[in-house]
């Protein structure tokens, strides 16, 4: 399983009073992660989710370890940890050109269109690289 | 018709660092007058999406007359100055004290679940003050 | 160390397409938590950053049981689960009614104007219950 | 004075529970285009601050003529309409392939480092296209 970049531009709007990224920020810069790490594998978020599997966020984690400030070209790390039928754990790195700025993780539930909890269908498990008998 | 006050605490997720609120959150306090304007009028906007009656922003505009800073207790007025069976005009004057921080409005078409334009059912007019000759 | 507990009502801007809350908008309502346990205990934030005194977030989790969603009254219980003079944990209780939604916590380093780690001024450690031997 | 185009992809924090965009995410998007338009007038902002030039929003408008929605590749028309030593009108275009989903402006009050009004210097005329008559 290969670890996919991205990257992105710090936002005046992501700034705080403090003259650095606010933090709940990171969070959504690992959506964005995600979705890519995903692109690069030829999936689309969106259509996966058309097709009735979402991925919920049932925990998430942030280390915070150098600020990010406004204009910073941010590039975002994605991996799994762990997958299966059930379950998905993502980590991220996320860096300033060389600088770590700061490590997380997101934990997800697959879910039908009805939020609830589901098995993730044998067409998506590749995707996870989640073996015959990992399921 | 009446204006209808609320309050809110400006957050520090809201400030820039500019050190005052990123423009863009107004248009979210707007929302939260609007909402509270329904509210005020025993109507409840979730109750009213619920049944198929959507409220969707076609245009918005802000004047920025003096900065909003964390913690600040900002006070929203809110008043609609136009309706008819497809559209709604919300005008706000957000405050600090007695100061005027900006004054804005939102203009709104009513959609049904398909988010398609549709004339307001008459069982909501009366909230919006639209008589049977404006219909 | 008393828990304290302060409530918001869920923004229509902080919900996602999925019909819930997006995850990040708690690490926000667990700013607001915090800061109002500080006004709880006498302490204005935003003074206490005039001050001088920071608390930048270092690490933040939250671990999400039940999603809000639109217009729920959400209620906030927040503690402090350990504090020394460079650091301090909030834990965080997120419900809807009697519903637990999620739990989460942040760990803070005390910084000065410049972003520096600082030990806590002596006038802040009775905030946090810091007592002498702790020093 | 040119138009500069740029782009981006939507994400999913940026949606709301009607599946659409939230609207006062087209203000951050427009801060994104204008930021990009000095970049490719090579002009970075960041430097532009640092050096005691803030530009401050006092006006800001859009109307909404179609809606994003998550994943879409947008891009974002810049351009300026009005420039004079103290203030700048930015216009923007903001479109889904060909398909214009908004329409918009920002007028903005050139400030020094206290956030008082000042006339812009004389070294960033030129970028904003105000010659020695409009001084």
């Amino acid at each position: 399983m290969q670890a996919f970049e991205t990257s992105l531009r710090v936002r005046y709007s992501e700034t705080d009073q403090m003259g650095v990224v606010y933090h709940s920020n990171y969070l959504i810069w690992m959506e964005v992660g995600r979705i890519e790490w995903c692109r690069a594998r030829a999936v689309n978020y969106r259509e996966m989710e058309a097709d009735g599997v979402l991925l919920a966020v049932v925990e998430a984690g942030c280390r915070y370890l150098a600020p990010a400030r406004y204009d910073d070209e941010i590039s975002i790390r994605t991996n799994i940890a762990s997958a299966n039928r059930r379950m998905v754990r993502f980590e991220y790195e996320i860096r300033c050109g060389r600088r770590l700025l700061a490590t997380g993780f997101t934990r997800h539930l697959f879910l039908n269109r009805e939020l609830r909890p589901t098995p993730l269908p044998a067409r998506y498990q590749e995707l996870f690289a989640i073996g015959a008998t990992a399921s």
